[in-house]
């Protein structure tokens, strides 16, 4: 019989910790902790198994399910010594989602199951706290309410419904704060919800517990498939298909009184990484109020002098927990009457410089390996240190208006926006954005994910803001209590300045600091030791690790990184981010630079070949230039130069009248003849159209001029004993006919300047492979070309028949409608392109064994697509220069994941 | 030893005619005439490997050639009893070109070679004809300077420089004709000739008869790779690799007197097919003369009164040659002194409706079986008997002008041009040309290929002209020796009319009669058979021709042919040429029709899905009764139909402001929306944009819409007792998801349409595979696709990157320098395209192993391309109506061939 329910209590555990794929994290972990005999309240976890045939099966169980269930409850009550569904000793429970992958705050969870009319009498006769039954009760119906029957927010409406009726009753009695209502105030409420429920759903809120707990478990697989999870899953790339799991726990109670608490903490700082406690927590509550930013929680540290018996085992819990699963831990516990009970553990979100100290902080503790440290940081997560920080000297003199938690590290500068539908509007407007909120809820994700900051004025550093700030990465300052946000008037003050929507705010994510109006940046401490050396490495303890990490991920790696580059300063900073060479130099990306635009022009606008040269004489030297220095800056390092590759009418498709008259008298030609010639290069789909090799083909002049600038560059640096490694790249090839003719221009040239200048330097002459035709005839093609350099932007462009520029309009439905899990343009389409990609790399290596492979499209900069690269063989990727310390990262992990 | 050289004589021949490949056409007939005991001069064929060395070693031989051609001489020598480079009884030689496919006119040829200064003398002592001698010197020295020397034309000359010279000497003389130069203008000649020589090249002409040899097998060599020769294997898709033999063989002299001449002829008429001999042939002449169209020669009948014996003969050999070759055989002969003697036999080039009539014929007369008749006729050239010809009426109010000698039958109207250059200019304007020459030359080639029709003054039916326009399908009434051509004043006078450049000219192929001015066109025979039923088919001896053929062909072919409309009328036309179904209907072709496209633009303007709806709703009824008309005219037959595809501008971007003012007042909008909108839907790159099913999945109220007109329709044609087969086609799927989202809505519309309606239907939903992606996951594709068809238009311009509007400008250059052998639009890339179909192919049936293929680019209609989608397995092509009867004759010619 198919086993669906998995009980744990510490007397034992049906799972573990490796389960999560079965039990999900949440349920895996708590029977990891229930293994190494730490205190988990007792219960069971129903499987994803029955979350898939649950969707697979029009939304129900299996039959097995009923019994285990049963079966699980009954073992419950024996342990505990209680009765589900009795009146004088009910066994309470909490019911809880779970999935593989955490996904804080975006599933459902109830807790104080169980209790009904008759049972809120016998807890407040066996509890001798009535106002602890009722309390209890009130919350139940609430939760209850929203997350199962459905009672939640109406457009129109300004606060939750139960919220409502809370907050109508306080003001009737006159009470500030829950925690001052009493018991007759509970009641009324309890009365009141229920009549919330009754009048909004047209259902009673059932007395019956077992009906109670079905109704919650169906509601927590519901909320797999609600709009939030959807959202979450795709920005975070978690398959729908993983589903969740149900936790079934024996309730403990953080709202018995003065002796009782509930709280979360991480082992260590989640947002610096430092090896201190982190947390918070509050005395007499429960569950969510900690998190919901409703009452202000305590740091954790302050625990030791509250509750001090619990706080000593907590600390004994956290060492035992990082012993054991060896990261830093973010655990939810709740202390009932001085016993401290943990009700979950999973490795902490943390931000990329919190990521990089743990990481070689633990391995120098011996907790983990090199090896362990290079995969556990998210690559692209490295970003976070290398974003800019406030300029020092503006940051002085800026007038800073108040301080709240430092929940995201770095600085951020942007317009003031109040809700996520504003915030989305501006940054599609282009606007930097920074959010603010008095506190956030999974509904802002939208908002989150296109700000540049987030600011609120509610929640400590376990809110929901920070936790969502750690984990993308952006810059946090919450719990700045002292803000004053109003978003009626759309204003923000603090400290006597108010700022209305689109005026600027700055926050420091680092300090807590936050300041009125815009402040200038500065490159990153990594990026003022590596680069600009304007900062003394010993001065820097943040850049002692990074070089320890990199140290470990270079040793690794067997994929090549370069740089996409067209100057020779940009090259020089990727090479201080750890660039081997250029992969990628666009070669027109120098044509629109001062006057040379002129020349570039005379040069298409030419009628006869002889005009045409002429003009290219005029590019000659200009291009030899760029070149030199390219060399001059690489010093031996190889560099991938392509050859012209936009179709013409780029250069001249936007001149305006007035621009076409001065040509026109400087060329010799009318403005007629100028502006027919415009018409005539203009192309219906330039993207398809006479550009790439196909230019040097009906014009070898073009060729050769740039062939020779390219070789006599290196001639005149390498007599200067500088070494050079030009590989000449023709792009866009799809026949193999078409790449020997410029082959044979190009080995013409060379021959020729080595034997005028009396230098002898090495090059390479290979292709792009950017369209389908190329890959499929990689073969053929390999036999002319002495290396492959995959354009996956045009690859993807082709093979999607989609286009970059034009997909705007409808990518973001199809990512919604999830028929594309990622933008194809940001992270290679494995599925597509990537077949492609493999049949080339084999047709390639059967063809020429030794043939030279790297992709040089946008997406050698993302980790995914450099696993990929690894994977499928190529000797390197390419990418801007901010991406070279994360594309080195990602080739480590690929190496240690292969 | 490798054996280059292969002897033959009618005492027997190293080859035979199934060498075609090693000998050349020629050569291997040769062969095979010798051994079926045709009279043929002996001779020996340098093979085409010699050429292929030649190319491959910078034009040098392989070592053994010398020693077998001095060896294969020596044989010649013995068995005719001549000495090479002897004075007093020379061996006098020809040297000429022979590809594997005939290349009429395009290579080079020697005659008379061996000749020097004393073997004249010889020559006219030992004949006694002292004017046959030096007519045969300054024909060799005339032929050797040419050809071999390389005095040609220049540029500003207006004859050939040989020509001029002897023009000049006739002018001095006073002499017409050349038949009338003594022999001491023949001598003078000689030395003018030889001058000419010196003067232009700076070299003597060589008396050593080895040297003269050796110098024209280099030339032939030589000849292989000139322009004209290039020129004619692109058009006809020749590899170049193939290369020429040559043929050295002994002379034989039809310019001895009145009892010598030469000829060529076909066993039956090459214009019509009838089993008629037919040809020319000139007494006392030699080689060209007769081709060349310098004298007029006689038709081949009036042989039998001039040359009684030679012409018996001749219809003896002509007999043998059909029944040992079994088909027409193309022949060029040569009478000495009354005996006749076989220079060439090949089978004869021939109209398309010669090619139906002979094939047939044959078949009937037992000579060949149905198959040979199938494989034979090139499925193109059917085009010919269903291009128009004049209307009967409007021909006999026309003013005919003059007539020739019908040479490609047909009619044409166009402007009059007299070069190739001013006729492609005209063509590339759109004009319709006709080129009128005196006589063509292969430097014509350019200008006929794109004339509409072809008229000469000079050359008779077995001229350049002729021959070329009986090859390519072209109209063309050659030897209209009345009508007068100056090419100074570019004029054309005939019977007192004259026309100059541009004026309209019509020409009769069929009956050779000329007119001035344009005359309008009617149906083909066969089409007024088929399709217009305006002819009784027992009027028809070809359609009974035509019938048979497609009888025998339909037997064969396992490949459907189905055909691209939108439109019920033309739908009758296609099943009346043989279509099984329609293989595409592109539904937004109605999108234009009348005011239709008001709506449409109401519904892209739609700035609510409600007001989208409220449009739509006004198209449902235009297409509902669209589909109807298609379902009734296909009565049963399947109809694949595409839904809405191209990107929405394409309705909205050609708006004029006046249209944009009127429209804005219809729907409620205001012109500047209307204008940001048109801006906003502007595109790239629109061929990659926002089109095909992502319309679909954006805007699901349009799939919907269309596929409620479609199963509408379908259920009132079946209500009313037709049969319906729709087949719904989404466009442009690359992911499998973007095929669910669409088929689901599909399925329920059907479902609701045939509960509503209380009509069932089959049905089925498939997809185009247009773009890479979708073919290389066939597979996933195939789960959700009840049929594929090859989008292969799209996927030509995705999987090379090229746009076929945007290629115009580039794709010359590409044929040219020969990177592609064929326009990839018009006939599938098979290595890079096809390997994509192939794999879509392989994985769909993989997938599905009943899965529906087809194919509904315009490739559906080009022979190579059926052949080809019959090799890798799909159902059915699909193309236009005038197509269908040539694919299904390829699709026939690959069922045999395998």
């Amino acid at each position: 019989m198919a086993k669906y329910v998995y009980f744990f209590s510490p007397t034992g555990a049906d799972g573990d910790g490796k389960q999560k794929a079965l039990l999900g994290g949440k349920g895996a972990n708590l029977a990891e902790m229930c293994r190494i005999g730490l205190p988990v309240p007792p219960g069971f976890t129903v499987s994803t198994e029955v979350c898939t045939h649950f969707y697979a099966n029009g939304r129900s169980y299996p039959e097995e399910l009923q019994g285990q269930v049963r079966e699980a409850i009954a073992r419950l009550e024996t342990e505990l010594g209680k009765k589900f569904g009795s009146v004088d000793n009910p066994l309470l429970l909490s019911v809880r989602s779970g999935a593989r992958d955490s996904m804080p705050g975006m599933m459902d969870t109830i807790l104080n199951l169980g209790i009904n009319d008759q049972a809120v009498e016998g807890i407040a006769r066996s509890t001798g706290n009535a106002r602890f039954a009722w309390d209890s009760y009130r919350r139940f119906i609430q939760m209850y309410g929203d997350v199962v029957m459905g009672v939640q927010t109406r457009e129109g409406e300004h606060h939750e419904p139960f919220d409502a009726v809370m907050h109508e009753l306080k003001g009737e009695v006159g009470v500030h704060e829950d925690i001052n209502l009493t018991v007759e105030h509970l009641q009324e409420l309890v009365k009141r919800f229920k009549a919330l429920i009754k009048s909004r759903t047209g259902n009673e809120f059932p007395e019956d517990a077992w009906a109670q707990l079905w109704g919650s478990i169906g509601a927590v697989f519901g909320s797999w498939m609600n709009d939030r999870a959807m959202v979450y899953r795709r920005k975070y790339n978690i398959p729908h298909e993983w589903g969740t799991a149900v936790n079934v726990q024996a309730m403990v109670f953080g709202n018995t009184g003065e002796t009782s608490g509930t709280g979360v903490a991480f082992t260590r700082d989640p947002a610096n990484g430092q090896k201190v406690y982190y947390g918070e927590y509050l005395v007499n509550a429960q569950g969510e109020d900690v998190v919901a930013g409703i009452r202000t929680p305590n740091h954790i540290s302050q625990m030791a002098s509250d509750l001090p018996e619990p706080y000593a085992q907590l600390t004994e819990v956290f060492q035992k927990l990082e012993k054991h699963f060896k990261d830093v831990q973010d655990v939810e516990f709740t202390v009932e009457h001085g016993k401290l009970f943990m009700l979950q553990t999973r490795n902490g979100k943390r931000t990329g410089l919190a990521a990089i100290n743990i990481a070689v902080d633990m391995v120098e503790e011996g907790l983990i390996t090199e090896e362990d440290a290079i995969k556990r940081i998210p690559a692209d997560d490295l970003s976070h240190v290398l974003a800019p920080i406030f300029d020092r000297t503006a940051e002085a003199n800026a007038r800073c208006i108040g301080k709240g938690l430092p929940a995201g590290p770095g600085a951020a500068t942007g317009r003031i926006y109040f809700n996520a539908v504003d915030a989305v509007t501006a940054a599609d407007r282009g606007e930097d954005v920074v959010l603010v909120r008095v506190e956030t809820s999974p509904e802002d994700l939208r908002g989150m994910i296109v700000a540049k900051g987030i600011l609120t004025s509610r929640g400590g550093v376990s809110s929901h803001a920070a936790l969502v700030a750690r984990q993308m990465g952006k810059i946090c300052v919450c719990g700045a209590t002292e803000v004053v946000i109003d978003y009626h008037h759309k204003t923000v003050t603090a400290d006597d300045v108010t700022l209305k929507e689109g005026d600027y705010i700055s926050i420091n994510g680092t300090t807590g600091q936050i300041f009125a109006g815009q402040i200038a940046t500065a490159p990153s401490e990594i990026i003022q030791v590596l680069v600009d050396k304007t900062l003394d490495p010993s001065a820097s303890p943040l850049y002692a690790k990074w070089q320890k990490l990199m140290s470990w991920v270079d040793a690794r790696r067997t994929l090549g990184v370069r740089t996409n580059s067209d100057d020779p300063e940009q090259v020089r900073r990727a090479i201080g981010f750890g660039a081997e060479g250029i992969g990628l130099t666009r070669t027109e990306h120098m044509f629109f630079e001062g006057d040379r635009i002129d020349a570039v022009r005379e040069m298409i606008l030419a009628e006869t070949k002889e005009a045409r040269e002429h003009a290219l004489a005029k590019l000659l030297p200009y291009q030899r230039e760029d070149f030199t220095g390219i060399f001059e800056a690489l010093q031996g390092r190889p560099a991938t130069i392509r050859l012209l590759d936009p179709p013409l009418h780029e250069f001249i498709g936007t001149m305006t009248p007035e621009q076409i008259s001065a040509l026109a008298s400087t060329i010799g030609l009318t403005p007629e003849r100028i502006s027919d010639r415009i018409h005539q290069l203009h192309e219906a789909n330039p993207m398809l159209g006479h550009r790439g090799c196909r230019l040097g083909i009906v014009y070898p002049e073009i060729t050769k001029m740039q062939a020779r600038a390219i070789f006599e560059a290196a001639a005149d640096v390498k007599s200067r004993g500088i070494d050079v490694h030009p590989e000449v790249m023709v792009p866009l090839v799809g026949f193999k006919k078409e790449l020997d003719l410029q082959v044979e221009l190009i080995h013409d040239v060379a021959a020729e300047v080595q034997k005028s200048r009396g230098v002898e330097f090495a090059y390479l002459v290979g292709t792009m492979i950017e369209i389908p035709r190329a890959a499929l005839t990689a073969d053929e093609i390999a036999a002319s070309a002495q290396f492959f350099s995959f354009g996956t932007n045009d690859l993807t462009q082709t093979t999607l028949g989609m286009s970059r520029d034009d997909s705007a309009g409808f990518l973001g439905a199809y990512q919604e409608a999830d028929i594309l899990a990622k933008n194809p343009f940001a992270t290679i389409d494995q599925t597509g392109v990537g077949q492609l990609i493999k049949i080339a790399v084999e047709k390639g290596k059967a063809a020429r064994p030794g043939i030279k492979l790297g992709i040089c499209g946008e997406h050698g900069g993302d980790p995914e697509s450099v696993k990929f690269c690894h994977r499928v063989g190529l000797n390197y990727v390419s990418c801007s220069p901010f991406r070279i310390p994360i594309a080195r990262l990602a080739a480590a992990q690929a190496a240690l994941e292969g």
